[in-house]
């Protein structure tokens, strides 16, 4: 006979849902949800709804944001930003991930996919045509592709290069090699050899 | 600049209050939580609150439960389970594991923890008074300590033994040894120690 009180099998069911949370993890986390206060689930419960109600994508760049356009577009329209320099990303997460290197200036574009012929996911899928529009109404000068280096990022960036070239537009691709500080030992053999296509002169 | 919006970060930090869930999962979450329909996330959100405003502990066996008396207390009640026979459990969590032998037929104590001086858990911390309360007013004759088998859960049941034993109740722990389809080869030494040592005639 399972004991558990219906309220906590029905809490699992939820947190379970999420792809990653098993059964077991889904039972843990109901059952930890008991040792909070009353006042804390409520916000949790506040914080899940207010996410679906205001969570939107930026209608410039394609990223979620709550704000009528997203932090980064924002500061591009008042010039702290390079508005004709696009970084292509697959998802609003890889943003932050660039923005950590304090490095690039210019704005994004977020795909939310990749094209995926295997799981049926077609340029159409994605957030390419959007991008499209927005390169002929606005004055771009490059494009940097920066989905992974995966078999579906590559297809997506050279998708979407052979649309763009032809315009004129200069289409860039993150550079691949070893990481830095890690171990030619250990590189595995695909970055080892995009490694050795990409050296560069001493 | 983290272009993250902030009620996905609001709600991650929510996530991240659960103990076995870092920052990193914690976004992850509030990102898939995009991608329920707001209905599911709406009931998600209900079942939260609906689990701290229902469950409570059982009067009797100080489980947790939505009900005046837990499922298996009642079943007690009406006779399909044996009163006289109480299994002292460490969690809820752990009556479906003794449930699941399908052997047991008497009822169940939950203490919610068990005695340990270095986590400063001492006996009034648990729920050993309870347990002292219904063996005096009930008319038992057996109570099994099924503690896990640790430092903590030995002296558990050794606490509770040197109580109960005294009013000249039977007071017996679960047996320890080789897991059944275990090898001799890798099983520790503690439990190969507790196997020779509780060994059985042939």
């Amino acid at each position: 006979m399972d004991n558990t009180a219906l309220p906590l099998i029905k809490l699992s069911e939820y947190f379970a849902k999420y792809p990653g949370i098993g059964l077991k993890t889904a039972k843990r986390l109901a059952y930890q949800t008991l040792s909070f206060d009353i006042d804390e689930v409520e916000m949790f419960a506040k914080a899940l709804i207010e996410v679906k109600e205001t969570i939107h994508f930026c209608p410039v760049c394609q990223t979620f944001t709550d704000l009528d356009l997203c932090k980064i577009c924002t500061d591009a329209e008042i010039g702290k930003r390079n508005k004709q320099q696009i970084c292509v990303v697959e998802t609003p997460k890889d943003i932050n991930a660039v923005e950590r290197t304090a490095e690039y200036k210019g704005v994004y574009h977020v795909l939310h996919g990749l094209i995926s012929p295997l799981e049926k996911i077609t340029p159409e899928k994605i957030k390419i045509k959007e991008l499209l529009t927005r390169v002929r109404d606005n004055d771009i000068i490059e494009v940097i592709m920066a989905t992974n280096p995966t078999i579906e990022g590559d297809a997506t960036a050279l998708y979407i290069a052979k649309i763009l070239k032809p315009i004129g537009l200069k289409v860039t691709r993150l550079a691949f090699g070893l990481p830095i500080g890690g171990i030619l030992e250990q590189a595995d053999e695909v970055t080892l050899f995009k490694a050795l296509e990409n050296r560069n002169e001493l």
